[in-house]
């Protein structure tokens, strides 16, 4: 049987079975090597997020977790499958009001919000920042991305910080890219903190990934099957980012080899466990916010000081002309 | 001008000026970012040569290594730059006998032998296990190319006895890809072994690869401006192999982002140094040939152990017919 699935692909007539039931298969998961109906799909996947969720000891049926939503298929899906498995869940969406993008994100998660009658609280760049991540980006001359990132987990921690858990939507193709890049630079600081679950301490809460272990193409599945309407367009400036490029090439390999991804980061997290240890880097509170922070002043704060004095200066330049 | 080199890819037109002297490049070199015209890249190949022997320690001009040669570009060009630069070479050849690229290569290695009056041994496998390796695949049913590997390794460090050193040809595109391969699988074994220098002890000389960090754009323009005829066709066995693979991988990635590849491997090095220990496996005597083994017998004389066993069955069973 498993034989003929594996042939699937040049014979397409070969009529598969699903593992579990022995119905007609709609799904092929070539990295595990079976093919299941519908239903069974849906339940091998909430069975794998369940017990990754267990085996790191994520959360408990107890414990506030606060779903970061981005309007796309892993983080609605997540939010929508740990809401089905009884935990007690909230969303969490940024507005990071980029072009007509951000709308069209926004207008996903409030529909989903209404859909699955779960509460989703949305925050604004604008306000918290002052102008957008745009203008931002514009004013002090650095990279969107990298400014959106800093901004986004800062807004992130403070969030969860009325819960006990903050989750994010991160799959296997995302962090198998990020680890093959940690790699194939040798950034040791981040190969040493990457993993599904990054502890709390210090006045952050505990973060965690349980799609870890969830192929990108599983949660399109399951999101499709589960009828949530997600975004699936890209954020416009990621465009060419060296994330989509990795992801690019481990696609190419675990079309050559399937299983390759889930072994790659599954044998690393093995491997970090017994060679690296976490350096702990002490925190302090930032003295404009409050928050935690290994400088004086955490990026957030920085940054809105950053740019607030390219205003106050070219206000200036402005009033002198 | 770097930014004008950066460039020539997509304006041809432009012409580029050798980083020494000034008079027209002829190499390009994208992940150092320099160009070169003929002479100072054969100075540039040869500098690098030079300081990876002296700051991996690998061997002195007192030292006799021995260079294996395969026919091809790396082996034949790391056997004629180290003569050139001093060093007390001879090259060892092992004839395979693979259908006709085994006697192209061996043409090739001759005629370098005559050419640059430096002596070549060579010693053919049937003559050590008593049939060829394609045989010997066929009576196992054993893949060839792991095969080859055992009896090459185990002929060259017997070769290597009379002399201090074993130096192979492996060049930067090789030990990158059985990095990625190894980091994609987390051999944890082979991670920890792997290195420009193989130490020495128990029975074995040490094992040297001096072209670690030449990639192999470097190595076939080398060998072509020294004029060395090498053999261009891959050993046929090796064609979808999957180091062959993997190397194409990295090709696209080096690509995109020059200078990729070796940042890879020296930084695993450096990581390697800091976070893995290569664990000691007594070795002992093999009770048949007296060679340094893990086992009680080798793998070499395993084999050839199991190869007679075959033949006396088949014999039986052909004078029982």
């Amino acid at each position: 049987m498993a034989r003929r699935w594996r042939f699937a692909g040049s014979y397409p007539e070969v009529k598969l079975k699903c593992r579990i039931c022995g119905s007609k298969a709609e799904v092929h998961l070539r990295s595990h090597n079976i093919a299941l109906c519908r239903e069974d799909f849906v339940k091998f996947f909430e069975r794998r997020l369940l017990r990754t969720v267990r085996r790191f000891r994520m959360f408990g049926h107890q414990d506030r977790v606060l779903v970061a939503v981005s309007g796309g298929k892993d983080s609605l899906g997540l939010l929508h499958a740990l809401k089905k498995l009884g935990y007690k869940v909230a969303g969490y969406h940024i507005y990071l009001d980029i072009d007509g993008y951000s709308e069209r994100s926004l207008e996903r998660v409030e529909a989903f919000a209404r859909m699955e009658e779960v509460e989703i609280r949305v925050e604004g760049v604008e306000e918290a920042l002052g102008c957008t991540i745009v203008e931002a980006s514009e004013k002090l001359r650095r990279p969107i991305c990298s400014l959106c990132g800093t901004v986004k987990r800062y807004l992130m921690n403070r969030a969860a910080e009325e819960f006990d858990v903050l989750a994010t939507g991160h799959n296997l193709d995302d962090e198998a890219a990020t680890l093959l890049g940690n790699l194939l630079h040798w950034q040791e600081g981040y190969l040493e903190r990457q993993g599904p679950v990054l502890k709390e301490g210090d006045g952050f809460r505990r973060k965690v990934k349980p799609l870890s272990f969830t192929a990108e193409y599983e949660t399109a599945v399951y999101a499709f099957l589960e009828g949530i309407d997600y975004i699936v367009e890209e954020c416009p400036y990621a465009r060419g980012a060296t994330s989509i490029f990795y992801k690019d090439v481990l696609g190419r390999i675990e079309e050559k080899m399937p299983g390759t991804k889930i072994r790659f980061l599954g044998g690393f997290y093995k491997f970090r466990g017994e060679h690296l240890k976490p350096m702990d880097v002490p925190l302090r509170l930032c003295t404009m916010c409050g928050y935690p922070t290994t400088g004086e002043v955490c990026n957030f704060c920085k940054l809105k000081e950053r740019l607030n004095s390219r205003t106050t200066e070219s206000e200036q330049y402005i009033s002198k002309k």
